[in-house]
């Protein structure tokens, strides 16, 4: 048999489990996953190298599947790759399955979660870049999808491919012409999509999405020296079932059984050939061994600084100690003071220009290959790029966020550069550690537990200088906080973080004056907060507490400590606690404890208390 | 004196409004309003038809400084036109001025409030569209930086200007070369920006942004019938002073004294020139009168109701008695039900396809010119809008966000589609009004209240049906709640929204079993909250509450539950509780209420209590 005639055969069996599957699930996007079933087979039978045993071997072409919603089709093609049991995939979007309605890296082969569109190229940037780091002979394939193309975050990426001449990254977009509610702006109009990827300065190739001997020449031939490559493919949605063709409102409809039964019998009987077969495996390639010590040298200062400053410090020393770190700016760095790690280590500091999305997309592929990203930019322009930190925990990326310029105490620039609710991004993300440091040494100490720390972290900077607190040797572990003034006569704690510490301790002395005692704790562990540390205090100071915040009221600390210290009120807070994942809305509600068997529970919890 | 040496004057005096301004205030971005000084004198003083007299003349054309860190020139040009005093120009910056380092609309010709880069172009969408309703003869001019066209947001708003044909939409960029901590990405290569406004379709125009000829010329004869122009303006950084001259590094910086006064030498004396008789009164035009009625005909609901299709009922309704509804959508108008709408009031409905920032500049745009815009996506999807959220916030717009499809109780699709996060965006803007409806009834009547209020407003809408629990008579009134479930005997309250508040009534019925009586409360205003309701129910419920929600452990309900019911920890939380401005770090420390002053002020007011 030849090798078109063979991925044909492959392109229908991916066809025919895409339809299985999501008639089974009774939800899903069966005619998204045909319009793609053609480029699938080429790329995971034909094109791509990897080695089905591991999905970490370091010589593995990367996918990203940027239109998280054909995840059918995704998880036929590593079935018949053999690497997960085919009857695995009736298991579609069950609570019990690792095969959800949307990918993510609870499947292993998966690098980052999609879902929200126009995400996938900015993580293929990050791979891309790892690979070429990391000295691997790997490709990325990120296969988009045409109304996807609307996304702005599609252009940042688009941008920094060419910016970092990731010659190691193709594009695929499956351009079927209809979105979810409507054709899309472009239609079947390739050109238009040719013009636009050309402009910005990409290797481009149009061509039919359906004819195999079409898309092998294309991704034989394109690879071009110093840029990126897109190939544009004109697909059919629903492509191999007549009556749902090409047709407006079909998107994310699974067929019933009656019409699955009629498209089973148009397909035809499902093809015999062992795809497996035709896996190509890539030769052997070591991973870069990266020492990974934490322990950097802290430095000494004299008088007051800039946390954001000591930050900078201690990004430089850490980089020379370890060498999976790397750094990610916006245009920014010479206030965030990335500069400093970006002028010792221009390799592995990456400019992302003012494009806050491309760079937190960038940080996510980076971090899937075993990199830590410290990604930093002004607080307030991490709202820029919420959507994708929200994916970026869904991927349980292993990054750092930094956000420098926080509150009303940047001053004069006005509100639209103070970041005053970049807590309330940061503190829903179940186990997103939040570290706010209050003077220079806290804040070296605060970068060295968030480096250690393994998952999403952001560290909360503040723009002008505030007076040394600690010194050198002090420790800032997370969820832990610190006693700054106290005695057996305190009548109230004022629990601050960062500038407003120092704030308290301006009243901390002025109340002394008129003999009032307070406690002052620095609660630079926002999340997860010293909740003992708190509890102890509320007792021993007659449950009198301040908090104090350089932050929007709702979101930051004060909500922190209000969970924290709920108490006359007894309140239990039922509500998702974890990331969460594919299931059906009563299994959801259930297994995340919100519904009324878990109500119940608490109630009679409380009330037996 | 012939134009052309008019205008030249007149930006000269621009430039030493500017230089001065940024220099007193010791804080501020000069040498970005030097490169576009020639820009502004031909714009304001010979381009543009404004009443001096009235920012809300209907005829007026319209500015957006997109690079809103070039605002003392902005002001410098308002004071030339007779606008603002000339002497008010040196308190740029202060904390009793409204010419804040950032443009807000606190300054009444100030449209939008701009700042975070990239967005100012979605914006001018939004006001050509408006302008193209209400037939005003106005066209926008919008003023961007090259650094800012990195931003993914600039390509989503450059594509809706095309689809919407914008020809009364002119983009300006100031292409100057320097960012702010290097060099941009095409620093002086004009033709990469041309080619990719010419591949998304935009008639473009290159330019010399400092020879008032070019710049005359350019507008005069470049528009377009169809689409919008670009006028691609190749300046310098600091054009005017030798010293500061396209030199790297002085982005953001004023000259100090010293360095100002051998500025002013060189620029040499203040030229004398009345600007006020260049400026460009427009013909009359009237504001079309908008019917503006909230008290639309109420749908009947026999059987459970999902609230996202009881809003689209609600919404189709009110847009028959209110003339200024308007609606945006991103390609998901047929699970956020916004397509009822845009089936009936195809000329009033916005489809922005799959971009998210671009439909949120543009209901910023649609609010400032008096249209009132739903703008509905997935909730998880709004987070990629998050930072235009939030310079909605400080443009004070009256706009109305529905989040579709929130929390677990989606079901299969997954966590990426889940708004589990939604809360914790809107949460934090103050005054934004939040409500959260249960049932189809209250749906209804939650869009009522919402399209009443003025300025920013979410409304949460749940995927699956919901049984009904109201009528059709009954009234959502923000900052209300309804309690469903009570007597004397209740030994707990169980606070829920939306389809918790199901799940609390099967536990309800389930604890009544067991003679455990529970109040139950459906929460629906979660911002403002009904706190007096809870507090009253906690006191009668022995201080036993349960608060249950689909939505992230922090950020949502539970904690504004926990704010409202601090109790036992007497809690006083000292933080922004409004939207704030420009000024120093002190004095905005002060004037939010976060200082030692207020500190002391607090502790007093706990241990006196």
């Amino acid at each position: 048999m030849n090798k078109v005639e063979a991925l044909k055969k492959i392109a229908t069996r991916l066809r025919i489990h895409s339809l299985k599957m999501t008639t089974r699930a009774g939800s899903g996007h069966p005619t998204t996953c045909f319009s793609m079933a053609d480029l699938m087979a080429c790329l995971f039978f034909d094109v791509m190298r990897y080695n089905p045993d591991d999905p970490d071997d370091w010589a593995n072409d990367e996918f990203v599947l940027s239109k998280g919603h054909a995840a059918p089709i995704l998880w036929a093609a590593y079935a018949e790759a053999g690497i997960i049991p085919m009857a695995e995939l009736m298991n579609l979007r069950k609570i019990t399955s690792v095969l959800e309605g949307h990918p993510t890296p609870r499947m292993k082969w998966v690098k980052a979660a999609t879902g929200s569109l126009g995400q996938g190229l900015s993580v293929g940037n990050g791979i891309a870049l790892a690979m070429k780091l990391g000295r691997s002979p790997g490709r990325v394939f990120v296969l988009m999808g045409d109304g996807e193309s609307a996304e702005g975050a599609v252009w940042e990426a688009v941008n920094h491919a060419v910016k970092y001449k990731l010659d190691n990254l193709y594009a695929i977009v499956d351009i079927n012409r209809l979105g979810q509610s409507e054709p899309t702006m472009h239609g079947h109009d390739i050109k238009a999509y040719e013009k636009k990827f050309r402009a910005f300065g990409w290797n481009t190739i149009k061509i039919n999405g359906h004819r195999i001997e079409h898309i092998l020449v294309a991704f034989k031939n394109s690879r071009e020296k110093g840029r990126p490559t897109v190939i544009l493919a004109k697909t059919i949605k629903g492509k191999g079932i007549s009556f749902v063709e090409n047709i407006n409102g079909w998107h994310g409809k699974p067929l019933n059984k009656d019409d699955c039964e009629k498209a089973l019998k148009e397909i035809g009987p499902m093809p015999e050939i062992d795809a497996k077969k035709y896996v190509k495996r890539p030769k052997k390639s070591n991973k870069p061994r990266l020492v990974k010590r934490y322990d950097f040298d802290r430095n000494i200062y004299k008088d007051a600084t800039a946390t954001r400053l000591a930050y900078g410090n201690a990004l430089l020393n850490l980089g020379k100690v370890n060498k999976a770190v790397v750094a990610l700016d916006g245009d920014v760095k010479n206030s965030t003071y990335n500069d400093k790690f970006f002028e010792k280590f221009p390799e592995k500091s990456f400019q992302n220009y003012i494009a806050e999305q491309g760079m937190v997309g960038m940080a996510m592929g980076l971090a899937a290959k075993g990199y830590i990203p410290f990604a930093a930019t002004f607080a307030a322009f991490l709202c820029r790029a919420h959507d994708h930190i929200r994916m970026a925990a869904y991927s349980f990326s292993n990054i750092k966020f930094v956000g420098s310029h926080v509150g009303v105490s940047i001053g004069a620039d006005g509100p639209s550069q103070m970041g005053l609710e970049d807590l309330a991004i940061f503190r829903p993300i179940p186990d997103c550690v939040i570290l706010y440091p209050s003077d220079a040494y806290s804040a070296e100490g605060c970068v060295e537990s968030l480096a250690q720390s393994k998952g999403m972290g952001y560290l909360r900077t503040t723009r002008p200088k505030t007076p040394l607190l600690y010194s050198r040797r002090d420790k800032f572990p997370i969820g832990g906080s610190k006693v700054l003034r106290n005695s057996e006569k305190d009548r109230a704690t004022i629990i601050a973080a960062g500038i407003t510490v120092h704030e308290a301790l301006k009243a901390y002395e002025e109340l002394k004056k008129e003999k009032i005692q307070v406690r002052i704790i620095d609660a630079y562990s926002i999340q997860p907060i010293d909740r003992r540390a708190l509890l102890k205090a509320a007792q021993e100071t007659r449950n009198n507490i301040v908090v104090v915040e350089d932050h929007f009221q709702n979101g930051g600390l004060g909500d922190a400590v209000c969970m924290a210290l709920a108490g006359q009120a007894k309140i239990i807070h039922l509500c998702i606690k974890e990331l969460p994942r594919s299931g059906t809305p009563e299994e959801l509600l259930d297994k995340y404890g919100i519904n009324a068997k878990h109500i119940k529970k608490a109630v009679k919890k409380l009330i037996e208390s």
